[in-house]
């Protein structure tokens, strides 16, 4: 199994690769400097033995076989689509994991209001139909990803307009031990999904953890 | 502590007044028809033996002197306030129960929008200032919350705009066995809140389950 890790240095970027790889993934770790990348696959290779993980820029990430994550900054993935769309494989899934959340100094962080409704849907509009897109871990908290040694120990929504595309995206994230896949149906499901990160970092700061996620009970 | 129940014949309204008064509370169960009141709390009696509910007209409830929980459809609240806002007690808190979701025949549901954001805030803007709003109550399943034997096992989230309308929410949460009250500050997470009872609706349909409710980990 090939992922391609787009911005795979920022902490979601970083916190993936290391749990995928470790789950036996191929990891594609992009960066728009391939530096950037190398010096935190090494920074990962250091936490993790014998894993497959190589750095490259985010072209190369957007060429993985199996899977295609986007972990750059909401702000930024327009661009990278842009650039690096055309080298997408068809036989690979693209994940969205952005949310579209605008930190201002002084004020409580909101959503940036999307006229397509949300961050995936956004993306959706800006890939070719034929590209499968899902969203998936929106809602597990960064840094905790990064915290390999702490089990996720929570849900994971997956959501996506083909059955294929969620199919595949909920056996992607099985893989990660401690994570339940949780399928929510259509790419509209990210409305909720991405409120609810916002509200995870509300918790957070009233709560002052950084460990707050979901898990869904009843089903 | 009693607590009135607008709306209390319908499904949710039911089910909080028999869990409120199976925990103590005294409830006043509110309808736009006083017959229909006395039918359902005769019926909610009959469910559960020794409990202090009396049916009466949705004005009184408005009146109640701690809580006045507001379980009408969302298309009747504004309507409602309306009517009978001006027998709200300086002692009470309001609590929205109410989420916009539209149900159309061969549609999946989905929210109204509402320039506030969100039918906490679109009923804020309709209640005069002094008046201490907080929401709750709003991702519970109403079925389940009527199925009185079944632990509600599950975490509730609350916000309001001041601290003592939490506050006091919260320990109302907290009175219901099973159910953990979580502080989710402002009424703008009404936002996230909204959507994750219609996303757990899409869940229900998806996973055939009626149960589908949240936990918060981590915090």
């Amino acid at each position: 199994m090939e992922i391609g890790i787009v911005g795979g240095t920022g902490a979601e970027g970083r916190g993936l690769a290391l749990r995928l790889a470790r789950a036996g993934c191929r990891v594609l770790l992009g960066s728009r400097s391939v530096e950037r990348a190398r010096d935190a696959a090494a920074e990962l290779r250091a936490r993790a033995a014998d894993v497959a993980l190589e750095p490259c820029d985010n072209g190369a990430a957007f060429a993985a076989a199996d899977f295609v994550l986007l972990t750059v900054p909401f702000a930024g993935v327009v661009e990278a689509l842009g650039v690096h769309a055309d080298r997408l494989r068809t036989s690979s899934v693209v994940v969205d994991v952005t949310v579209p959340i605008q930190f201002e100094k002084g004020q409580p962080p909101k959503l940036v209001e999307l006229p397509e409704g949300s961050a995936a849907e956004h993306i959706r509009a800006r890939l070719a139909p034929s590209v499968p897109l899902a969203a998936a871990f929106k809602t597990i908290p960064a840094r905790l990803l990064s915290e390999i040694e702490k089990p996720l120990d929570c849900d994971e929504l997956v959501c996506a307009d083909t059955d294929d595309a969620r199919r595949r995206t909920l056996e992607l994230v099985q893989r990660l031990p401690g994570l339940r896949g949780v399928d929510a149906g259509t790419l509209e499901a990210s409305r909720a999904i991405e409120r609810m990160t916002l509200l995870a970092v509300t918790l957070n700061k009233r709560h002052r953890s950084h460990e707050a996620r979901y898990r869904v009970l009843g089903i």
